[in-house]
Parts: structure tokens; C-alpha cells; sequence
């Protein structure tokens, strides 16, 4: 994976750390999760990054300033060094970018979640949002882009996802010669979908992703749903793997991301993970299907409960020996939309265990909260693991939880998840709209048969480590390679 | 569009007469209503037809059972005679035929209504209702086909819409050298919308319209969303307007329907339109905006009267002035969604009242009825149509009031309705989910100078008078030529 080292220009709404101040006003450093930042984290070993990202909290602000407008040194938890270089805009414009467009919108369109025939989408709010929220904060963006190509200008300029769609273009007219690669890491819909946005708004999306190089998706339904939307919306033509538009090509790959294995070798006999499972051993019924998300509306959590409820009434055999652990990380509680979600899948667990609570069994055990050692702890005590998302970009619990679990598995797996196209053929696959197979799928994985579980776990084990982070970014610094070389 | 005179089965779930009993117990016989059953009346005229369709009533299968499995002899309002053939089943089957499978799952899935986040799609009743209501009401449909093809083996059949997707493959296994026919009158969703079925599901309407010679639809967008759901959902190929599938050819063409414009000249002039359009004109306001439409989810009536209020609190000047007219049909109240859809309706429209309400101007007037001669009396009388459909197979409230308005009227016309193929050109466009440009476009509409309007609805007329129901059939009935043709 290693290769050349390469200037990198790392662009992402979050950043790697995020400031903040402990109660004697010193400042704290603390390195950030989420997938994406773990995953890109690896670069900065090897390469040499700078790292552009929002500044989020109010600290984040003070160390803006701070800086000048410059990018500051940091260090990784591995000991590299890289740039950091914070991106401030005032908090108005920075909420109507991020909970008004990005997240209940941009977001919500890319899962397919908008209830077309009664939500409120283009409302006077998300208009003055994106020309006053996601517009700006992108130029900001782009201008922290072009003062780093200023100092370095062969650097490569890796934009992620869908809050900084229109940086490139922006970009792209000041530095026509820049290298410009954007990995978009949620689902990409149909053309029909995009057609809920204005189409100002729908064609700068597509116009700012085109003016990249390179753009990556995790998976060829995504390369071809945004082939197919930048052919209808702003008439893109595609030839083979690239997309020709405005007298210039961008090369569309899909390339799926991955998690590190040698992490979670070591994370399986983290203390912290340890004390969890033997907690979690401790209580456990007899058989235990578990999910991790976010309570995210993606997720699907409520349709997994009314499977659960639909495997109960089914199977008065399975009561009081199954339960169901779900661990939810609480998401984005200051958009209403996700407080009200969250609210709904405590009462339907409450709704649930009301009706078939007995003796000390309680079928659902929904715990909220952000503690990463009890999904792992979790990830090694499943006997079934429930991935039943309604739409995905790619989802790494399918692949962290095969890694570490020690009971044979199972792994149930919507086929709206971008990992189906890696690890179908060795899960269970669902219709996350259909509760009815769902609870036949959940009785299937644990009515299978020991060696056939232990052979699917194998294989989606040497799935996940032949396929590793490691993979996925030499893919697409091989991409990147692609496209310096003469055509 | 006469042509030569053809054997013609037409095959829809609502047939073109329906019976019940008087008071003194006395059979009546009540031509009915409804677009599409309008639209092949004229097929009746000039072509030897036996119309086979749904025995809906109690009276209807009365008849049925009369008949004895045979056509009756029926008269055509123009004295024209045709055979009819109901298919009675029982009412349970009939009940998830219809209220379960057809109108909640098919045409809310073929509209993008489904709020796919949280609503119940596949339960086990939609699973049982296609077992026991979709799949056996097909198959008796495809029995009565056959036993009309053992008479007339040369005829043509020509099946209607979501309700028989299944019947023309039925027919073709027991038939395979049969002329078979399909028009579909709905939006056709692209492929991942179709994810929302179980697969045996989405496979079984793919492979069943695939078994036709012909499949219609009203515009090329759904006739493109077709094939690319064959292509991705039954691996269909694509060749020119041809889909290739288990060694068949299907022609696969895009033919909007029209009306009759001499019917709505007539219409213009009936004694009961003549004395709703003079209640009109007594209690209308200086300026009127009219909307015609069934309550039906897909209509958008909500965002409507959002975007008018949204122009009343942008435009006071308008107040007391401007007044919508807004004339709903009552549609599937049996059915629960459409019965809370219209509760809403009712609701939305008495906020906005409440809020603007001031001396004697009210500014939404709703009125729910199933009353034609007020809605050719509205299409005579607007300033400004508003037809912001969610999404719309065609939309012939678009072309029809057009044919009648004596205000040099203006179309304000959802950029997702299919008669925008034909008419965007001359109307307002919109998007449906954008209430913000609906408000700036009731305002534009009502700016626009005399002499814009006149040309517009001119031109509007112009091409709904030479695209009409006439040259409909006449373009089928060529498609049918040509798969006659020897290849």
C-alpha cells in the first residue's frame, strides 16, 4: 500500500482532531472516530497530507484564528506528522450548511428517506440554507484549497463527501491543471430522486462532482446510479469507466472501503473491550442477535424490531431464550428529524417488550449510547448479526463484526447495503422494506446448521482481510496514477 | 384513425358500465367514468371488441354469474355494440387484489409515494394479499382471456394498467403465438424503487409485461425507466425500442394519451356546466386559481396550498383579491391512507383560512365532490391552473382544461407529470417538491402580459387539439401493424 510518497491535499468536513477546553481552560486534543477519518487517517502515514476540515467547535474557531489562515502541525496517534489547516465559518452559516442542507437534505436524499408525499423538502428555509450556508462554506473551502496548491501546487487534491460537492468547481476555475480526486461515501439514487431538488441545485451537485479527475463510490450500483444521474441532469455523456462533460473526463470508479484487520486483532483483547464482553456474558440469553448502528434513519432499526416482533409471534419456542442486544450511538440529536427518530425506537423496544416481557426476559436490551468497547464486545458475543440498513453507502459494522466474533455468526445483510455486493453471497440476504422475510431470515441464521455457520464466518473473514483498508487506498492512489500518466 | 375494423379483447380492471338496482329492485346499467375507460370507449366505435374487466359490485356479479362464464351484449352510448365479460371472484380476494396489493403498494411504489423510512411495506398481509388477491384475480383475468382467445384466436389483446401485470404471461404459456398488448397508465419508478417489492415480487411484474408483443407507456422518461428495470431487475436487454427477454421481443414505445376535443366543446355548452360556471362567475374573486384533481396523494394538494399561502404571506397586495379554487374528487376513501390523506387536506386548507381569513374573502374555497360539470366550469374560469402532481403517468386535467378556458388561462405544470413532455414548453414549470418556486410561480402566472397568456394557451390548444385521443389510438393501432409485420 505503500507506494511513492505523494503531497496530499485532504479535504473533509470533519477533520482528524477537534479542540476544546478542560475545566482549568487548558486545551484538549482530541482525536476524532467515524469511519471516514479512521480510514483516511491511514494516509497521513505515509504520505505527505494536509488536512483540511471545518472547524466545529468553538475551540476549533480559537485555533482558526490562531493560525492565520495557515495550516498548524500535528501529530498522529502513530507518531507522523501532517498539516492541519481548519476551515471557520461564523456558526449561522456553518448550521444552515450542516443541519439544514447536508444532513436533512443532501443526506436524506442519498438514502432515498424523504417521504415524498407529505415532507416539507424545498422550503424558503433550505433555499436561503444553501445559498447562504452550503454555498459559503464550500467557497471557503475551496479558497483553503487553492492557498495550499498556491504553496504546493503538484499537490493532489482528495475531496470527501457530499458536504463539499461544490468545492471542485470552484477549484477547477481558478487551477484548470489541478489534480482533483472526490470519494463520495453514501449511496448515489437514481435520477428520479435528484429531481426533488431545484434543478440550480441539483445541477451544481452534478456540474461540481464532474469537475474532479477522479470521483470513487463504493460500489458499481453507485458508479452507475451517478453515471446515470450525470447523463440526465446535465447531460453527461459516459464512455466506459470515465464521464465526458464540459470538454473534459472524470474517471468513475467503485472502489469499497474497508476496515483495518490488524485493528480489531488488537481491539479483541483491549481491557476496556474484555470487561464489556464479560459483562455482556454475564446476561447474555442463550441466543443473542445483535445490531450496531447509529440511530440514523438509514439504519432501519424500527422494521428490525417488527421482524423481531414477527420471529416472537412465530416462534413462542424462542421466548425467554432469545434476545435481541441493540446498540444505538445516539446521531446528529440537534436535527429534529433524528431526536424524533430516536424517540420512536425507544417506544417501539418499549412497545415490544411490553407485549411479550415474562420472568426476568426482556426481548429487546436498546442501549443508547456512543461506547465503541461494547460493540465490540457485542461484535464477539453475536450468534446473529441484524445489518438490515435501507440504503448504505458501504457499512462497516458488516465487516468489523465478522473480524472479532467468536460464536460462528451469522450475518443477515440488506441488499441495499453497498458491502451486499462484497459479502452476499456468504450472508443472509433481506429486503430491508420486507419485516416478513426479515423475521424468516432471523430464525433461518439461527436455526443453521454449525458447520455451515462456521464456513460462512471463515469466508467473510478472508473477504474482509484479503479486501482491507489497506487495499482500498492503494486502489485509489493507483486511480490517482491513472490519471497522471500521458493519455 | 378508423383504419380496418380489428378483433380487439380489452383487458382492464374497471370495464365501461357497472350495474346495481333501483329502489324498486329494477337492474340499472351506469356507463362509468374515469380517464382510461373514456379513452377506449373509442375503440368501441370502430373495432369488433369483447371488454373484459372486474365484476366491482354486488350487481356486477349478479351478472357475472348470469352470464355463465360467457359474454353479454352490450350497447356503447353511440349505439355501438361490443361484448363485455366481468370476472367475478370473491370479495375477500377482491379486497387484496385491490385494497392491498393494487392502490396502496403498486400505485403508491410506481409514484414514489412510499415514505420509505418509516411506513409498513411488506407485512405479511401485502404477502398474503399478492398469494391470495393479485396473483388469483390475474389468473382468472388470464382464464377469461383464454377462453375469448379459444373463440377468436386472431384477436388482439390489449390489457390495461398496474392491476395485470400478471395475466398477459398466464396467457402467453398456455398461447405462445398470441398478439398480446399492454398499456400502463402510471409513472414507471426507476429500479431501485422497485427494491421496495420482495424480489419474486418486482420479478414477477417485470417477466409479466415482458410476456406482451407490446408494452405502452405515456411518455419516453417512463418507457426509459422501463427498460432500465427490466435490464436491471429480470436482465432484459435493450435494442432500440425492443426488449429482449427468455427469446422474445417486446416493443416497448411512449404514446401520450389525449381526449376528445369535440367532446369538450360539447361540454363547454351543457345546460349543467352553463349553470356552474354562472354560480361561479357570481362568487369568484378578481383573480382565480384553479386546481381540479382526485384526493389522491400522488396530486401534491398539500405542497399547493402551502405554496399559496407562502404567496399570500409574500404578496399582500393579493389578499381579497386572489382566491383558490380548489374542486377534489373524493378518491378510494375505503382505503385507509387516502381516507388520513384527505383529513389532512381538509385540515391545511382551514389553517390557511383561519390565518388570511378577513371580511367576506376566503382564500382556499375547497370542495370535495365527484361533480364534472363544476370542473369543466373551473377550466373554463381560471386565471391560473396549478397542476404541481408529485409524480403523473400523463395529467389530462392539464390538456382538458386548456380545450375550455375562456381566460387565456395559464398552466403552472409539475415538471414530473408526464403531459410535460408534450406541454412544458407552454406552461409554468415547476417542481413539485419546491413549494418556495410554486409561490414565485402562482405570482409570475398572474404577472404574466395579456398577450403571453393568449399565445400561450393558443399554443397549448393547438397541441392538445392535434395530438388528440384519436391520434392515441391511431398510434397504437399502428404498433400493432408493425409487430404484425413480418419481422
Amino acid at each position: 500500500m505503500a507506494g511513492a510518497r505523494r503531497k496530499l491535499i485532504v479535504v473533509s468536513n470533519r477533520g482528524p482532531v477537534s479542540f476544546s477546553r478542560d475545566e482549568s481552560g487548558q486545551r484538549i486534543v482530541r482525536r476524532g472516530g467515524g469511519g471516514l477519518v479512521t480510514a483516511l487517517r491511514s494516509l497521513v502515514a505515509h504520505h505527505d497530507v494536509t488536512w483540511i476540515a471545518s472547524a466545529m467547535t468553538d475551540e476549533d474557531r480559537v485555533v482558526a484564528v490562531e493560525a492565520g489562515d495557515e495550516a498548524i502541525e500535528e501529530v498522529a496517534r502513530d507518531g507522523s506528522s501532517y498539516r492541519l489547516r481548519l476551515v471557520a465559518v461564523d456558526p449561522n452559516t456553518f448550521h444552515r450548511f450542516y443541519n439544514v442542507v447536508a444532513n436533512p437534505t443532501l443526506w436524506f436524499l442519498q438514502h432515498y428517506l424523504f417521504d415524498l408525499a407529505n415532507a416539507s423538502i424545498v422550503e424558503p428555509e433550505l433555499v436561503r440554507a444553501w445559498d447562504e450556508g452550503y454555498v459559503p462554506v464550500n467557497a471557503a473551502f475551496a479558497e483553503a484549497v487553492l492557498a495550499e496548491l498556491d504553496a504546493e501546487e503538484d499537490a493532489t487534491v482528495f475531496f470527501h463527501d457530499y458536504h463539499l460537492y461544490l468545492a471542485p468547481r470552484l477549484v477547477r476555475e481558478r487551477r484548470p491543471g489541478a489534480a482533483l480526486a472526490h470519494f463520495v461515501h453514501i449511496p448515489w439514487p437514481q435520477p428520479d430522486y435528484w429531481h426533488v431538488l431545484p434543478e440550480r441545485m441539483r445541477v451544481a451537485v452534478h456540474d461540481g462532482l464532474l469537475a474532479n479527475d477522479l470521483v470513487g463510490l463504493h460500489t458499481a450500483r453507485w458508479r452507475d446510479s451517478f453515471m446515470h444521474s450525470c447523463a440526465e441532469i446535465i447531460g453527461a455523456q459516459r464512455e466506459a469507466e470515465e464521464a465526458l462533460y464540459r470538454d473534459r473526463r472524470t474517471l468513475v470508479v467503485a472502489r469499497p472501503i474497508s476496515v483495518d484487520p490488524a485493528e480489531f486483532d488488537e481491539l479483541a483483547e483491549d481491557p476496556a473491550v474484555l470487561e464489556r464482553q464479560r459483562e455482556l456474558r454475564e446476561g447474555r440469553p442463550e441466543r443473542l442477535l445483535v445490531r450496531v448502528d447509529r440511530t440514523d434513519p438509514s439504519k432501519n432499526v424500527l422494521r428490525g424490531f417488527r421482524a423481531f416482533e414477527l420471529y416472537l409471534e412465530r416462534h413462542p419456542e424462542a421466548h425467554e431464550r432469545v434476545g435481541m442486544l441493540a446498540l444505538l450511538d445516539p446521531s446528529r440529536q440537534d436535527i429534529s428529524e433524528y431526536a424524533e427518530h430516536l424517540a420512536a425506537i425507544e417506544r417501539a423496544a418499549d412497545a415490544i417488550n411490553d407485549r411479550f416481557l415474562r420472568g426476568g426476559w426482556k426481548p429487546i436490551d436498546l442501549r443508547v449510547e456512543d461506547d465503541f468497547p461494547s460493540s465490540v464486545a457485542a461484535y464477539k458475543e453475536y450468534d446473529v448479526i441484524l445489518v438490515n440498513a435501507i440504503f448504505d453507502g458501504l457499512n462497516l459494522v458488516a465487516k468489523e463484526s465478522a473480524l472479532v466474533n467468536e460464536r460462528d455468526g451469522v450475518l443477515i445483510l440488506s441488499e441495499n447495503a453497498g458491502a451486499h455486493e462484497e459479502l452476499g453471497p456468504w450472508s443472509i440476504s433481506i429486503n430491508p422494506f420486507d419485516v416478513d422475510a426479515q423475521a424468516e431470515a432471523i430464525h433461518q441464521a439461527f436455526e443453521m446448521p454449525p458447520g455451515e455457520r462456521a464456513a460462512r464466518l471463515e469466508a467473510l473473514r478472508a473477504q474482509v482481510r484479503a479486501n482491507d483498508l489497506g487495499e482500498w487506498v492503494a486502489a485509489l492512489l493507483g486511480d490517482l496514477d491513472r490519471l497522471a500518466a500521458p493519455a
